[in-house]
């Protein structure tokens, strides 16, 4: 029942999980700073931690509004947190099964370079340049598009400024903004919309998927990774855009002014954004308790491994899905696009599901009995925050400005858990005395369900 | 990935489903006669048949109130269908196992044979007579213990009625009540909570578990199903006791003049009824939000497999913990009184809670769209009816008896594939046209998480 990637001798979680940790610390100090801040008083500790976490997992929640409150050196260190979190982690999938290659199981690693498709997969640099230099290319035209729009808004400096803060944060789907209200001020602005959902779908796919797609002219075949992310994606956001002009009645509670057709770009991006992106164009308690509970699934589902975006992913949830139609049909095998799914694969998704909802369950448990909820809202105040900071979206009911210290430092750990990893997290922090047994107890079945 | 006892030649699943779903609609029609009603006017047939199905699968969720609107004849109806709903799914835990022993995994097998300890396991009617038998008998104690407390209330004959009809509702786990209110009355009567929580705890612990007791003595040893299931519910009744007398403060809402001892009484309480017995003493919308969440989370975890309690059961549960603990700390296999779990075992626990978690979400994303949130309440609302149904728990924040037509038909459904199974039932509607292939595909890996 070991983890792939766990076997090597040098601890690779430990590395991981160290390494952002520090990243936060530094970036905490960063932005307690008094020059970090608009009015020049330092910031408090726990709540420049707070944002640093936020940054560096690439998550949006904040306890300060960030264009009221930060400075723009304050919103530089951000942006380059959300940088530094969002390569890294990109990175960092693959890292692994690079540098350590010969201690990775012979099918992940084989997955891993048929994707990349690099005859040398010891070349770390190598995929390091093929995965910043992609990540620029697509940031800086994000940027470029956005500033058509800005430019007119904001003029040259601010409007360039604004420009590549946003692009950043949309293609590393985090949910920062420069703007104190997210996109709310341009929901009859579709171009701006569509570009930023283009930049957020584009990093929650992964360079996997990328690479594999701009090889199909060559190679004429898609891997079963993209092939199943690329379906899943597809499935989520037109199933979810369906749904939510279902739920949402064509988003009718936006004001009179927006046209039927800028309702639809809206209600797109009410599908596009809690898969883990963060950017709202609307308050979320306008949405009926239908929308926020498909909310919190998307959420949950988040992107694609390999990639910017958070959530148990959506190979993990595609896999289960097809996993259990094979089940209830009483197939024994798990099929997609005739290919068949290992065991391996199948037990490691059941397994981080199980964890993830078991660790989101927890924290609700706790948070509801140190947190107070507003009159107007129940259960789903808690729950959508939680979801959001493990799922590392960002968006918010309105529960983290107000967060107890307790409860800052329960989000501030589920975003970390969400986005290094539960188990890279765990194995960390327990395994410090570990000791192998030269006996197995036998086995005893017991009854389950 | 083929499930235990899905193997043999005739089609067990079929029988089991078709048979509760005759019973459903033999019960429904019962109930619709004038006869069964106070009023003497028929009650509707959808109504009829939600109690029917309530009763049959043991749960206690009502449209109707049974104290008000059914007559002796209706309410020994429901009486009738619970225990037959109660030993029914009792004895199917095990009767698969004797009937279809050739095509049981071993495993499993001896399991059962063991803990049975029946030199003969093809001899149903013995194990047959030893459930019912053991069950009569807990459940005629159970009646003279509360008609003790019933009599002097009120008289012989109603006063045994009602004792009859409790003890049965008790050690059946189903939340029937001939009050009106639940226990709400008796929130000062200890004796009577304690003989309650007595028989809830007895059925939901299974006839494995009491046969495994019984035996103590003779075999010295407890079996691993046995010793897990008491260990787990053990902590979950003491822990839950604890957090709930911390979250509800212990029971400040209720009444001056219920003394600690017995807010004591009613907090444990608390904790004895989410295991899916359905019995309150108290409405539910008096407790906190986090009380509320460690109910749905109680009702969820549920009973012992093997008894008449639902959920995903505590063995599940048990194990499920364990096995995070195992994988977080690094180690091979999963251990437990000096015996390890089986990967077959570790897969179906895995699976079933994931069938479980997306069928209860994917009710609550339907529920919550088409019923209507009363405004002091949110996302609890509907969650709690739905783990209620699905765990067969039978606890209500109000939603029931306000359901529309579609709300009334999602909720039987929950309420039948919590107790018959939802692999049995699926697999019975899905696996008409099943085909064998002589092939394989290759398999193909996925990045996970
Ligand atoms: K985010
Ligand atoms: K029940």
């Amino acid at each position: 029942m070991e983890l792939p990637g766990f076997k090597h001798r040098i601890p690779l979680p430990r590395i991981l999980t160290f390494g952002f940790f520090i990243l936060i610390i530094l970036g905490g100090l960063l932005l307690s700073l008094p020059m970090a801040t608009r009015n020049g008083h330092a910031t408090s500790f726990i709540d420049a931690l707070f944002t640093a976490t936020s940054a560096i997992c690439i998550t949006g929640l904040t306890t300060v509004n960030t264009a009221a409150h930060w400075s723009v050196f304050g919103q530089s260190i951000i942006m380059l947190l959300v940088e530094i979190g969002g390569l890294g982690f990109m990175s960092f999938t693959v890292l692994p099964f690079i540098l350590f290659r010969r201690h990775v199981d012979l099918t992940t690693r084989l997955l891993v370079k048929e994707s990349l498709n690099f005859e040398n997969l010891s070349d770390v640099s190598s995929v390091m340049k093929y995965v910043i230099g992609l990540s620029a290319l697509i940031q800086s035209i994000g940027a470029g598009l956005l500033f058509i729009d800005f430019y007119p808004r904001y003029g040259l400096g601010r409007g360039l400024f604004i420009s590549v803060f946003q692009s950043i944060m949309a293609f590393c789907n985090a949910g920062f903004d420069l703007f104190g209200n997210s996109l709310e001020s341009y929901q009859n602005d579709p171009y701006l919309l569509l570009v930023i959902s283009a930049l957020i779908i584009a990093g929650g796919l992964g360079f996997l998927v990328w690479r594999d797609l701009l090889l199909l002219r060559k190679r004429k075949r898609l891997s079963l990774h993209t092939k199943l992310a690329l379906s899943t994606s597809a499935i989520l956001l037109v199933g979810g855009t369906l749904i939510f002009s279902l739920t949402e009645n064509n988003l009718a509670v936006l004001t009179p002014n927006v046209s039927p057709f800028n309702r639809l770009i809206n209600t797109f991006f009410l599908a596009v954004t809690p898969r883990t992106a963060g950017l709202t164009t609307l308050p979320y308690h306008q949405l009926s308790i239908a929308g926020i509970v498909l909310t919190i699934v998307l959420m949950f589902i988040g992107g694609t491994s390999g990639s910017t975006a958070g959530g148990i992913k959506t190979t993990t949830f595609g896999l289960l899905t097809l996993q259990s139609w094979a089940v209830l049909r009483g197939h024994h095998d798990v099929e997609f696009s005739k290919r068949r799914f290992s065991d391996q694969n199948i037990l490691r998704a059941l397994m981080l599901v199980f964890a993830s909802i078991a660790l989101v369950v927890t924290a609700i448990m706790i948070l509801t009995a140190t947190e107070a909820t507003p009159a107007r809202y129940g259960l789903e105040y808690v729950t959508f925050e939680v979801v959001s900071a493990f799922s590392t979206t960002g968006m918010s009911l309105g529960l983290t400005p107000h967060l107890s210290v307790i409860g800052k430092l329960i989000i501030m750990l589920l975003m970390f858990l969400g986005r290094v990893g539960i188990y890279t997290v765990m194995f960390t922090a327990l395994n410090t005395n570990r000791t192998k047994k030269g006996y197995r107890y036998p086995t005893e079945n017991i009854l389950i369900g």
